[in-house]
């Protein structure tokens, strides 16, 4: 395992695993390590957990090449300068969390927290499927639908405890109810539980689909792989996300004159069938550029995308 | 007229009246001066024109204290950097106008070209009302829709020619043709064109209204008039004006976590009347902040917002 002083640590939490990882400063994910997040009890348990995993990846007891810094992702509501995990809703028992200062003092590293999405933007820009170009937006269809921008080759933060909230960007016309309590949100129809939520109304209405399971635990794994068998139900859920996908991208194309989209997360599984939607809502929009002047692709590094971004973002932090 | 080394000019072209003014870098306005657009013949002659009203703003043969530099706002399809108007609307016969290195020679002076609404923007951000506010977007509600965005304290000019282009964001739901072309942009309900032509449709439908005028005739000014009397009319059209724009300003600040929102051009004399539709949109939709810490505000310069912005863009410059 090749170590010198130029190295990071990096943790993704999700709600389904807690992924770690030593990297190296361009990106290299040097040793790796993941477990699923719900397996442990409590939160004081799943903290202990994280930290012994970390002090697994390098050898600690070699401090003349200790790690420089630790990027932490976060999904939910986090506060960024403060290091504090306000509330993650998949993690029961995260309330309040000052999870920088507890990586911090128990690896004797400085520790950084930044949402998971914008790191999984960070390193599809280093070195994914944006790579080298300087204004773009990542999409993560996952769980939920997340994002983070790139302008001018930085991530961009705003004002407050969060940006690059595309999951939450209404759509018009659209009157579905949000996790987050509101409706109507790009994540309706975009997410793996949207998705779900949509083909189990299709079911419910007995509409032809290839899909014979139970309704209750159709999801977007099933109808990627019916999606290629020809699935009507599948094309048409898939074809629907991308359409709503290419009207808020042409609503971001036109604000910020942005020349890449980069489709991450789980769902990008099911590229293919959304890119056409994609882009036929999104080139009937687009009035900064000409469509054959931006591209929309997908992610290329799945999901170890957040763990690589870790190091774009140390970078920019100063370590 | 307080003369010295740091002035600018500054040249408003627009559709109906071409402004200029001779500013301080503080982007106070020294002298002014402005004439209808259309009252010249040919490119030509508006061109002569424009020269002759800008050096009747200094004493041009006192060469110790010439202006550093021109800022030139244009609408329409703009190179920026080649400084190359290359299509007004509606200014006939601009096409493919060289008018950066066109007045740069008739003044002995640098020129620069920008995009009218982000002079504009600019404007509202160096001394209107979005003073000091570093994160912040500007709407333009004119003839069309226009806009500027400050990131950072900086015009951010996206990667293309143009960028900010939030009256061609989509409005989902809406299908209204726009003058670009495209269908159900911001434009088509929240521009003076668009509000018209909405007017004409209630008219025609003989709904209720205080207007009695010529259908053709109708137009935002007498809307606006009438508004203040509880004209349903009008007060319809000026609050769906409003939803559409608060729609579109939920996707921007959970995109970019902006703090502020400037409404300006002529239409923001019916921000009385469209701000309660702003705000319950906006407020529906918005997770990137608290409703409280955002504010959306009515533009503080008017018509001369450009002339004042210049100074600014002319600083950025570096001049």
């Amino acid at each position: 395992m090749p170590i010198s002083e130029d190295t990071f640590l990096a943790l993704d939490i999700g709600g389904t695993n807690v992924k770690s990882g030593l990297i190296s400063r361009a990106g290299e994910i040097l040793s790796f390590d993941s477990f699923p997040t719900s397996k442990w009890g409590g939160p004081e348990a799943l903290i202990d957990m994280i930290i012994r995993q970390l002090k697994t990846l390098w050898n600690d007891s070699d401090t003349a090449h200790r790690p420089r810094a630790l990027a932490i992702g976060a999904p939910g509501w986090i506060l960024r300068r403060e290091g504090v995990v306000v509330m993650a809703p998949n993690i029961p028992g995260w309330k309040a969390l000052p999870i920088t200062r507890l990586m911090s003092e128990a690896l004797d590293i400085p520790a950084v927290l930044e949402n998971d999405a914008n790191l999984y933007a960070l390193g599809e820009w280093l070195i994914g499927a944006g790579k080298g170009c300087a204004n773009e937006i990542t999409l993560t269809l996952g769980t939920g639908v997340g994002g983070g921008l790139i302008l001018e080759g930085r991530l961009w933060e705003g004002a407050f405890t969060s940006a690059a909230e595309v999951g939450h960007i209404p759509l018009g016309g659209v009157n579905r109810l949000c996790g987050c309590g509101r409706t109507g949100c790009l994540e309706t129809v975009a997410s793996a539980i949207g998705m779900a939520a949509i083909a189990r109304e299709w079911l419910a209405a007995g509409r032809e689909t290839l899909y014979k399971g139970d309704p209750a635990a159709v999801d977007t794994r099933e109808m990627l792989r019916l999606a290629g068998l020809g699935d009507p139900m599948s094309l048409s859920i898939f074809s629907d996300a991308g359409k709503a996908i290419g009207f808020v991208l042409a609503g971001v194309f036109n604000l910020l004159g942005l020349q890449m989209a980069v489709i991450g997360g789980g769902g990008a599984g099911a590229f293919d069938f959304m890119a056409p939607g994609i882009m036929e809502v999104l080139s009937r929009h687009l009035v900064t550029a000409g469509v054959d002047q931006i591209q929309v692709v997908k992610g290329a590094l799945g999901g170890n995308a957040p763990l690589i971004g870790a190091a774009a973002f140390l970078n920019e932090s100063g370590y």
